[in-house]
């Protein structure tokens, strides 16, 4: 069986994907905890798990013994997998990387020397790139940058209020999840081209969080800028801080970098308003008032964005809720669109609780899309394969 | 001639304002480069220059200097005068203070305790009371904070996506300007009180620039927070940032806290931007691209964050324009309200180039009021002589 696999390499985790070259889903694998107790989910097209072979630890002591491991358990439940082409989340691809690239080592050294710029992304993601290239020293190997959707931003959304020779060194409003809104994107043009042709906001609301003003189907604006810490509270990240905070930190506080970097990546957002959890669903499941607290955060800023962003756009004709959150939470969706009539915002709270894809009365259309970042790696691989 | 005297100090400036006891203004003081080679402009209540006494650099060279040396060339130009109270601005008023106070050794002590909220004001804030306690010891004196027309906010825009114990200490969205946001609502009370009962968002713009959403004349949220650098970019503060470029400095440029600071709040905004200079008049008469570029920054922040605000208000009636540049300049008026039909905002040009009082054509509102912080401070300190 020939196949494009996919792969997300995080910190301590490895996500794959596996494609028919047709582009039909076979399967994913879901590595946690890599460098730790390690463990491997594999399911099918449909959903459902797949035996795995036994584990050890130390089988999952690397990224590339994790991905030799989840490779074997594919092998095991694809019989005759050949891995015809990989396709490879990387989160930065800096200034001049608008498209998906094949990886050659002159890319790879370029790449590496965006790190500065993700420095808890960008490492493991390349991690993972080399894994794969010594699994398959022959197969086509392509990055896809989460800010390539991002990079034909006008200027104002692409800039700082700083000196120039900051913008010049790559000090700019990159914008990530591009992957996510680069699927939606597409998805409104074969099912809604009359909203793809105007003025959407995307929500990428998942542990991870932004949001992408669309026109025309392009990204013009994200809420996302130089980091992946801007914008949106996240499960354990702050979003939008004033810059004043981080010098009182350093100054009164007495914080190095490492100290506030581990704070605003790991403490914040709802983990750190809560004092609980950075799962939204054990939030809405807890009656602790400070989770109530993260919750309206969360929601009140989210609304905040969607207006900053139809300033952006001119206007709106339609939110895409997306996303872990996006998708699934009923809830969430009714409070972000609370009181926004005035824009134009009305929910069907029957069609929202059922998870409907159109949950909106109008005039703005408020839809649920799924978003899938791995069929728009696969896809990227797939024309490689065939130019 | 008994006055109600006002004071405005800022790191090397001194302000005055004089005023009757029926609130008439009298005249105006301006000290400039306190420290250096001071410089001292008096005008009487109609902007006319009055005569000075001849001054000599050491008469500048502390704010107790400038203070007595301003005051001597008001009771040259106001024969008789005899100080009945003094009102202070005052920066930061921190999480307590929501009203005018007057000043004892325990508010001090205590205003002191919150210079690290804002070290680039707040000492000097208190110099200049400190001088004034000297100069007239007799008088009431008034502490009046821009914090405290916002301390009511809603949590949501209270905080920040911190672990709580941030938030317990201070670490908060105190939003500034509040002195002018205050004498903009007491206006709108007097003179458009359907307004005033309404959702309004104002833009103080001047060299420092905020806005503020209010909704039945109370201030529920602002685009500065914890300090006076986020949200808007200024003249030489940066406004709205990332955290992650802070890390990026800290950790890739090896800048300290201090020179951080120094290139947040002195060499970005408009300054940084443009090459050029702070001072948005020069930039509007150059034909520099990069003096356009930010102009079209500066302007595009003012729709985004109206926007964000309209959101927290659930919607606009109206939007008043304030401060030196919001009051003067017909070209950035328009161009923040270019494309903002979305929202209701359609100016009418020739009200907007006559700088009337109110400019657009409907359905929403926009005004231009010009601000009086130095009335505001007067009508506090008035407050204390006859409660």
């Amino acid at each position: 069986m020939r196949a494009i696999l996919t792969l997300n390499a995080g910190s301590s985790s490895l996500k794959l994907g596996l494609f028919s070259e047709t582009l039909e889903t076979l399967g994913f694998g879901h590595v946690d905890r890599i460098g730790g107790q390690g463990a491997l989910r594999v399911v099918d097209g449909a959903g459902q798990t797949l035996p795995i072979p036994d584990t050890r630890p130390e089988d999952f002591e690397t990224h590339a013994k994790a991905l030799a491991t989840a490779l074997a358990a594919f092998h095991a439940g694809f019989p005759g997998l050949e891995v015809i082409a990989v396709g490879h989340r990387v989160v930065h691809g800096g200034i001049d990387h608008a498209a998906p690239e094949r990886i050659t080592d002159d890319l790879m050294a370029e790449l590496a020397k965006l790190a500065p710029f993700a420095p808890l992304h960008q490492p493991h993601n390349l991690a993972g790139v080399r894994a794969a290239l010594d699994a398959f020293p022959d197969a086509p190997q392509i990055a896809c940058f989460d800010t390539a959707f991002h990079r034909n931003h006008p200027f104002v959304n692409d800039t700082f209020a700083l000196p120039r020779r900051f913008y010049e060194k790559g000090v700019r409003r990159y914008g990530f999840h591009g992957l996510s809104y680069d699927y939606i994107s597409g998805e409104l043009a074969t099912t809604e081209p009359k909203l793809h042709a105007g003025r959407v906001v995307v929500a990428h609301l998942g542990s991870g969080a932004s949001m992408c003003g669309l026109q025309g189907g392009q990204s013009i604006a994200s809420t996302m800028g130089f980091s992946a810490l801007d914008g949106l509270p996240m499960g354990t990240r702050s979003g939008q801080l004033d810059p004043g905070v981080l010098l009182y930190l350093m100054d009164q506080e007495g914080m190095s970098s490492g100290e506030i970097s581990d704070l605003l990546y790991k403490e914040s957002g709802l983990k750190g308003m809560s004092g609980l959890s950075n799962d939204m669903r054990e939030l809405e499941a807890s009656d602790d008032p400070h989770a109530a607290e993260a919750i309206d955060y969360f929601t009140f800023r989210i609304r905040r964005e969607l207006g900053a962003l139809a300033a952006a756009l001119g206007g709106l004709d339609a939110l895409v809720f997306c996303g872990g959150i996006g998708e699934n939470s009923a809830h969430i969706r009714a409070r972000v669109c609370e009181g926004m009539g005035w824009i134009g915002i009305t929910l069907d709270a029957g069609k929202n609780a059922a998870n409907a894809r159109h949950i909106s009365i109008g005039p703005v259309e408020v839809m649920v899309i799924p978003t899938n970042e791995e069929l728009v790696i696969a896809r990227a691989a797939h024309a490689v394969l065939s130019p």
